[in-house]
């Protein structure tokens, strides 16, 4: 395979009341929480089908299937860890990763700084190499009615030195 | 032009009863299928326009426009291989492939192998170059209702050697 | 840093009568235009994201809050000359940017050369090196409905030589 690799992810879940709102690996105060099998943290999800996906290992939904309850409420990041040792077996690193967090609320401006030293702490990157942007979608569709949430992330492998 | 390039693709088709459902260059069984004017392959549209998009090359629908009859239900596993020949004319080779089908139903996952055996085949790579992935959108928009299916594609090209 | 490095944006905006309607640095003849703080360029704005995110310098709205009154209604391409400073700064340049433009109506294809080149103008690219596709949804979504567009770019970055 070749040095250099592309992937890239996208996640979806929903918003619901009585819910924890865990995003990059931080637990987000809102009054809403992502709904899913997982602890649902749409931006840890794109990251990991990104990774995933860039040495064609399938989706997160083939390596955690929604219908193990080994996976149930599970942290994220146990799961990101794991892609990490995916990529690792098969001789790649992360050379950086950028992704974009489409939600209407709330401003997670405040949370980036803390979300990119989780994610970085996990894939043995410095935090200049995790990036993560945010846009609300301008009120239109189910992100704009905040009934959803969408994560998008785009990364680049290469192998180990 | 720089050795390495990257490209990006997105589609959208409409579900609709009646149609055959291709994705990835493969029938799959559904009581839907993608409305278009060729074969209506989301992926591989997204795919060829990533392709297309990493050369500067315009976009499947100036290459291919719904307009042209010739193009009327056509196999867009031809229109994949025309972009190759495009690429391969300006000098360049795709490195490797990561995709994402956003769709409601049905699992894909049974077909997912075909599919790469069949891009892979017309790209002259390997499987392991060639990787599709794929999600709900948790029941949300018009991908949720079922109503359409959303593929996306991020290639990496290199100069050939 | 390492010296291959990879950026993506994604961008929304609403379309309402009475606006200007600016894409890709060209002012392109609608009953509609982008609603936004900035001339509402979508396309130049996920573009800006993608540069950024690359370098991980955060996003457009960290850069040039819309609650800034020096951004009122300012014309993109002076963001995006600003973004292309930045990454300069860091020692970077633009290998390639591709860029897919997701709106109804009307058709852009006319206008694609001049958004090319007013992009490349800026960035100090040749033409060869920008790409801009588009695609309508198929009357899907907000898009579909004539309520919104995207655009979502991707680019590659090099230290520079
Ligand atoms: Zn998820
Ligand atoms: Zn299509
Ligand atoms: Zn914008």
């Amino acid at each position: 395979m070749a040095k250099i690799r592309i992937g890239q992810g996208i996640d979806f879940h929903q918003l619901t009341e009585g819910r924890d709102f865990w995003l990059g690996g931080v637990l987000v105060p809102h009054h809403k929480g992502a709904l899913g099998h997982s602890d649902a943290d749409v931006l840890l999800h794109a990251i990991c089908d990104a990774m995933l996906g860039a040495l064609s290992l399938g989706d997160i939904g083939v390596h955690f299937p929604d219908t193990d309850n080994t996976y149930k409420n599970i942290d994220s990041k146990i799961l990101l860890a794991r892609c990490a040792e995916l990529i690792a077996e098969k001789g790649y690193q992360v050379v950086n990763i950028d992704s974009t967090l489409c939600l209407q609320a709330p401003k997670i401006k405040p949370y980036v700084p803390q979300m990119r030293e989780a994610i970085a702490g996990i894939l043995h990157l410095t935090v200049d190499d995790v990036s993560i942007k945010a846009t609300t979608t301008e009120k239109l569709g189910f992100v704009g009615r905040e009934e959803g949430v969408v994560a998008l992330a785009s990364v680049l492998l290469e192998a180990g030195v």
